[in-house]
Order: C-alpha cells, then sequence, then structure tokens
C-alpha cells in the first residue's frame, strides 16, 4: 500500500513528512479565530485483503507502532437497553477500553509509530485532557518525551494521569484555544512533532481504525447509522475517514449515517452547519463535557464538509440531557461514560423517535467516567 | 460438563444450590475473628474441547450471562519494561480493561448468570469498593438489584461509580470487616443472594478465568511465574482454580509458581504461612493499596492451603515501594494500574534477581488507576 497526503481543500497532494502538518497554500490564508484551512487527509493506493487487521490499514510499518494493545475495544449488545428502547440492533463501541481510557489512543497509537519512524523523540500537544493522558500513556510505552498544555480546568483524573506516564505538563491559565495557541508557539521555539488534532493529519488518520473495527465487529456490514459527540470534529472526520477508505478499497459500498451531536454550551459546527458552512466568531463553551468544550473547532471546516457531502445529521443536546443519558446508559447496560462519550447516547434519545426501530445502530461511546468524578457525582445521590 | 460443591476443608460434595455458600459442618466451628471456615469449591466432571471458551468452563449455562463483555482483557507484551529489567518474557495481564475497570468483574459476571438462572432479584455484598461497584455494573446489564456495604474510606471514584450503576448504597462508618458483617446481617434479614468474596464460592470460581485466559494468550502453555497482589486471597483462589482446573482437564500438566504480594500494612496471610498457617488475632490494616486492606482476609485458610500445595511465595512489600511500582509501571510501559494492582510489579521488583530472566513471567494488574487518584497523586508532582 501507498500513502501520500492530499489537501481537503484544494486536492493538492504531498509526501508524508514530519515537517508538513498543513496545506502550505490553503494555511496560508488561515484567519485568527476560524477553524484550520488546508488540513490533510491521507489517501492511498493499493489492494486490501479482506481480512486485514486495522493496523495493516494505517500508513505506517507495523513494525514501529509501539508495545501497548490499542483498539480492539468492545461492540456491546447491550441485551436490557435494546428492550428498553425497542431497537433490538442497537450497538455500543466502547472506546474507554482502550489503554488510556479514550477513543485519542488511537491517533496517539499512529503518531507514535510515525514518529519512530522518522526517529524523532519530543512530542508537542494541547489537549483538554484526554488526548494529552493518552499521548503521554501511549508515548510512555514508546520511549517517547511528551509535553502537553492543559487548561488548568481539565478534570484532576485526565492530569495525573498524565503526570503518572511521565508527561512534561503545562498547565494553563485558560482554556483549550489559548493551551492550543501556546503549545504551537512552544513547538516552534523548541521543535518536536505536533500532536495537535486535525493540526497533525495523522490525528484523523489513526481514529479511522474505530470504523474498520465496527465493520469488522458487525460481520462486514456497514451500520445504518452511527452517533458520535463531536468538539472539534476530529473523530467524527477519522469516523468518515474509515467508513469512506472501506468503500474507496471496494469492501463497502456506502458511508453510515453519521449523527454529530454537539453539546448545546459548545456547538460551533452546528452553528456553521446553519450558516452556510461559515464559522462566525466564537462563542465561549460551557458544557460539562469538557472533552468537547471547545471555542474553535479546529476540524470545523472538515467536519462541516464531511457532513454535508455524506448526509450526516448534526444536533445539539443540553447538559442536563447529557448527565442524564450517562446515568441510564450506567443503570441499564453497565456502561459507565464520561459526559463527552455518554453526549452521543443523548443524542441518541433525542432523535430516536425518527429511526426505523430495526436499523443497526452504533453509539462510539469515547471515554471512561472514571475520568471525570466530579461530573459523574451531578447525576447521582450520595447518600449518609 | 457436570459441577458441585466440594469443601475446601473435608471434601464433603454438596450440590449448587443459591442457598449453600459454606460447608455446614466446617463453618460450624467458625471462631469469631479468624477467616471463613468451610470455603466451598467448585469441582467438575467431564471433557473440555481443546478449543474452548473460558465462559464454558463456568458452571452456569451461557445463557445466563448478561450482556456485558467480561474478561478477554489484553496480555501485555511491554517492549521497553522488558529491556529495561532484562525481562525479555514478561507479560502484564491488565484486568483493568475489564467493563467497570476491575478484575472483579470475572467474579460478579459469574454471580449474576448463577442469580438469573435461579431467579433471584437481589444481591448483597460488602466491598472495599471494586467487588462492589463491579456488582453493581455488572447487576445493571443483568437486570438485578444490588444493595452495596462500602466503607466511608472508600476512593470516592469507586462510590460514584457504584451509584452512577444504580446500586443501593450503604455507607458505612468502619472498615471493610465492618462493613462485611452488617452485609450478612442484612441478606440475613431481607434475603438476596450473597456476593461477599470468598463466602460466594461463585467468587473463587469466576475469577479462575483469568487463568484460563493466560493460559489462551500464552498459547496454551502455562507461565513460569505469576504475581498478584491479595488481599482476602480470593484472586489468588480464582488463579490457582484455573490453572488447577486445566491440568484437571488434561491440558496443562503443572501450575505455575504463584507469587502472593501482600502490602507491609496489610499481611495476614504473609503473617499465618509464617505461623503454621494459624491466624492471630486481627491486625488494623494501613496501606495505601486499598483494594488489599483488609484485617481479616476471608480466604485465608483456603488461600494458604493452595500456596502451600503448589509452592507458592509469599511476600510483602511497602507502600513506598508500591507508590514506585505504580509510577514506574506508568512511565515504562504505558500502563495506568490503581496501588492494589501495582503491588503485584512491587513484588516483581523485589525478588526479580531470585528468578532466571528468560522466564516467563505473567504480572496481574487488578484494576484501573483511575479508580483512586487521590493515591496516584502521590506519585506524581503537580506542577504550577
Amino acid at each position: 500500500m501507498r500513502y501520500w497526503y492530499r489537501c481537503s481543500e484544494c486536492g493538492k497532494e504531498f509526501e508524508m513528512t514530519p515537517e508538513l502538518m498543513l496545506c502550505p497554500d490553503c494555511s496560508a490564508q488561515q484567519q485568527p479565530d476560524e477553524p484550520l484551512r488546508g488540513v490533510l487527509e491521507v489517501d492511498f493506493e493499493g489492494v486490501l485483503p479482506e481480512d486485514f487487521e486495522p493496523i495493516d490499514f494505517l500508513p505506517v510499518e507495523k513494525a514501529y507502532f509501539p508495545a501497548i494493545p490499542v483498539g480492539n475495544t468492545p461492540l456491546w449488545e447491550p441485551e436490557r437497553l435494546r428492550n428498553t428502547l425497542n431497537f433490538p440492533n442497537l450497538y455500543l463501541k466502547d472506546d474507554a477500553a482502550n489503554p488510556t481510557g479514550s477513543l485519542k489512543d488511537r491517533a496517539s497509537y499512529l503518531v507514535a509509530a510515525f514518529a519512530r519512524k522518522h526517529q524523532i523523540q519530543d512530542i508537542v500537544l494541547a489537549s483538554t485532557g484526554n488526548a494529552g493522558s493518552s499521548m503521554a500513556g501511549v508515548g510512555a510505552a514508546a520511549g517517547l518525551n511528551v509535553t502537553l498544555f492543559l487548561p488548568k480546568t481539565a478534570p484532576p483524573a485526565k492530569m495525573v494521569q498524565a503526570l503518572q506516564y511521565g508527561a512534561n505538563l503545562i498547565r494553563v491559565d485558560g482554556n483549550y484555544d489559548l493551551a492550543y495557541d501556546l503549545s504551537m508557539e512552544y513547538s516552534k521555539e523548541h521543535g518536536g512533532l505536533s500532536r495537535n488534532t486535525a493540526h497533525s493529519p495523522l490525528t484523523i488518520e489513526g481514529k479511522k481504525t474505530v470504523a474498520l473495527e465496527i465493520y469488522q465487529q458487525l460481520g462486514k456490514r456497514c451500520p445504518d447509522y452511527v452517533f458520535v459527540s463531536v468538539g472539534d470534529g476530529v473523530i467524527l472526520g477519522g469516523l468518515y475517514k474509515g467508513f469512506r477508505d472501506l468503500v474507496n478499497v471496494g469492501l463497502l459500498d456506502k458511508v453510515p449515517v453519521v449523527y454529530a451531536v454537539q453539546a448545546e454550551g459548545s456547538s460551533a459546527i452546528y452553528r456553521a452547519l446553519h450558516n452556510d458552512g461559515r464559522f462566525g466568531p466564537p462563542i465561549g463553551s460551557t458544557t460539562i463535557a469538557d472533552s468537547i468544550s471547545v471555542d474553535v473547532p479546529r476540524n470545523g471546516y472538515y467536519a462541516c464538509k464531511q457532513i454535508r457531502e455524506h448526509n450526516g445529521q448534526c444536533i445539539t443536546v443540553s447538559d442536563d440531557a447529557i448527565i442524564q443519558a450517562q446515568k441510564q446508559l450506567s443503570t441499564a447496560a453497565g456502561l459507565f461514560a464520561e459526559p463527552a462519550a455518554a453526549t452521543s447516547f443523548a443524542g441518541f434519545l433525542q432523535v430516536k423517535a425518527d429511526l426505523p426501530p430495526d436499523a443497526t445502530i452504533v453509539l462510539l461511546l469515547t471515554g471512561n467516567g472514571l475520568k471525570d468524578i466530579a461530573s459523574a457525582m451531578k447525576g447521582v445521590k450520595i447518600p449518609e
């Protein structure tokens, strides 16, 4: 298999080098406070065997991946939840079973392999928490130095996790967007490979394995609907990329209908879709779902394009609905998801009346509830 | 396959009924403040196919198990840790990848199946935290009511987890031993199936699947050494039971050498082994490894018997060694384990000079680091 980068806006092609992050032409038109311009996609040419391993469909040779079991997360068939909701073909894809407890490990895994291939020792990133603790953990397994910019408001568990893995942590007195800017300045000055989400094309590409696994776990089928929570739009991008690659390689004939679910208090992509794809000035985000709380969604243009081209849907849910969805998922299925993860379930609950009951539906659950105990406390009453 | 109970002390056999917990004869000799007398084991007769699924080797029919993906946790091959320590055949069995984040799910899974088979709706237990949140989660998937007695000192994450899953939580102003006594009184008065560890024979039996998986993941081989942290001795009992069952069914010719690792501040089994198997008056336990902090190890007699009969070793490690082991596991392998889990690694580090470097060694890691952030903070420095 041969791989290269292609600009998701102008279509120009580039060799995959560690220096290249965005399309030089399109990113030159970058305006302040808007999503990234010139996000690169990995394109490919070649034949994929029908019984492929997801890792064989990533653009770095297997030998470079670190020894940490990322992916192969379970696809649950939640009997009680199916019965309660009357959706007999509902599935839960539980990415909390990844080594650091979130889907972000899929991106970190590919970034780590790419760094090893190119003998790069230092990784730099900003994060709301999960991407940071993920890169720290996967980086530890790979023997890489990870420098992480984290907002001071990140849940303590995510910060402690990153420190345990040995990351060089810089706590930022501000939001994710400020942490992002500082991390970019840092890597400009000190070098190191950026793993900033969307900025590094490998973050989208790495996350595509979740779609490949869903396809395989369903017995080489495409689900009818997938629900995914959306902050900056990179998991959404990776999900589409996986299904599209399966179509391009001839193993699928369609991509599923994706429901992109945003928190009402952090809904920039939803607003842009209702504004002809234009992103207005950023609005300060406030939601309990910290992992999807962003003012400027870095992958916003790319995400909007994917949703439009593939007849996706974008909806918003309230924080109350997220807290209730988190509780219902725990009590009816035994799956304790963090608020940002339960957001996909909240979206499903909101629109389920519009869906055919016999449809094959996958809820993507992106992070472990143990990562944010303070939020989970809002959904329960502690007895004396 | 046919299954029945056999008393681990007198050898008497019994039918597997929900009412029976301990051997009536041996438990009649129970003294206050000593480990349980008359712990029952599951015995069997029949043929196991070579390519069996672990669930097929449990004494409840598959159809009764709830829809929650327990077990099949990854066996890591930690490249960097192997190189650093110079043990090229070192493996990490990461049971934090279970749905509720600990090995306890294996026992809860079998207890839930047994309850469903016998149409029992209520489960009662005491716990230091993991068994309780586990039974709550697996019980939620199974549609069972779970009443849980938890010491107030249990890490908040474990309590919140149990509440999220919808357990009826009773917080006990005292230690695990008091919680245990209260739970026994409660079930005597209100009924319900006890899932108290060692008291329910299914807790030992359910945990044996971890040994079956290790055997399969190593390519149908027995490791030379397994390191396991030990509090009440039930995980140890389950581990031995799995390997012994593989010997009894003719798939293995030996059980591994098991290193039972206790915290210095909670070492009742270690002390008994050095006192001709006699348990003295309980000593108040104090250790950072909350999951293995018990004054009276309920499965103490059984655990001592297993260690002696199979040439096992029992050692103790300090809390400092546990904190350091937890940190090293995170930084060198990318595996963030809770203190009680990292205790097995601390034990390995203590005795590794005595082990042949080419031995196949499995460290059993029983719970997720995210379950106890306060303890993990002791191993890291939080930057300003």
